[in-house]
């Protein structure tokens, strides 16, 4: 799609900006396409570029609601496999799943540095909310602000959380399931991690949005 | 409206990579709101920031489709005014007028750093094409390639041109028109500075999107 350029191109702007990054950008596509790899090589940002189709059976057809099936599983767990095969087994990365029509604070990229399993912080406008937010008593998550589905294991959205990498290494089932029900996609990742009890907080205990 | 303030933390961090800019930002208010300062000041980029309401008898009524009168018309002749009035008269610069809500490529930014009268290029996604563009012969600027109403004096788009300051202090007259029909904001404009033959083609004679 030729807006997906555009936002391509306008989150390219906001990765150049954080250091030590190393952006992923795993395509739907049965190859990777041209359009995208001169992109990500003119970004300037460092990249790795993969690609993985979703599979006809979950494929959108023509009428369905844009909300119908997850999108981006394929892709994401591409995304673990490549990290976990790849990766220097101690290197003591963080993994945050980035969508490209977001808008990520610059802050938020500190934030999760220092995340040792699962960090959490809030997300503006999702869900039909300014925001939602874990609740924290006592450094802890002991609940959840959310408009939608609050009987979740892990009511978050994509942007609300990240994954240390030795955690996903530890845990090698660990995926997104292609077959969860709307809105339990993250809570399938995060359900083969940790207990909500487990998560950090971020973000001065969940405040900041 | 909050999504503003995500476009607006969006433009920003496009605008931090570029340098020797000022970022003038004109509010639709009465007065300059907290929430648009802070993000401002937290932004790192440099800026002015103004405001000017726009005038009851052209706001927007409940109902009304988002094209029916031009927009962001006081706000770019307040920052016009605001050029003028207080910035050195030696100064080279070169305006710009962005919209929160479009993708701006870097190299964009290096490209209008020469203009001395006006200079134009293409601009992606608009008036129902994948780009518009001029079109050029001989380096000048012969016709434009446009879907919607090419009988138009300077069919452009707002983010294709770019005026030089020198220019607009040696035009003191022109502004853009609160009366201007749909489509003709920008030739009110840009026909108060120059004619279709002097307009400066920028990206490779206007053959880069």
């Amino acid at each position: 799609r030729p807006v997906q350029k555009a936002e391509l191109v306008r989150l390219s702007q906001t990765l150049l900006h954080v250091r030590a990054l190393h952006w992923v950008v795993v395509e739907d596509a049965p190859a990777p396409t041209a359009l995208v790899g001169g992109l990500l090589a003119a970004s300037g940002v460092p990249f790795t570029h993969l690609h993985a189709p979703t599979p006809p059976e979950i494929q959108r057809r023509p009428g369905d609601p844009p909300w119908l099936r997850p999108r981006g599983v394929e892709q994401r767990n591409r995304a673990l496999q490549w990290l976990r095969d790849t990766r220097p087994p101690s290197e003591a990365a963080v993994v945050y799943f980035a969508d490209d029509d977001n808008t990520y604070s610059l802050r938020l990229f500190e934030e999760m540095r220092s995340t040792r399993g699962v960090s959490v912080w809030p997300v503006g406008l999702v869900g039909g909310l300014r925001f939602e937010r874990p609740l924290v008593a006592g450094g802890r998550v002991v609940g959840f602000h959310t408009a939608w589905k609050p009987e979740r294991p892990f009511p978050l959205d994509m942007a609300g959380f990240a994954v240390a990498l030795p955690l996903l290494r530890a845990r090698p089932a660990a995926r997104f399931d292609p077959a969860a029900e709307r809105g339990y996609l993250e809570s399938s990742l995060l359900g083969g991690l940790v207990t909500p009890a487990q998560l950090e907080p971020k973000a001065d205990n969940c405040t900041q949005v």
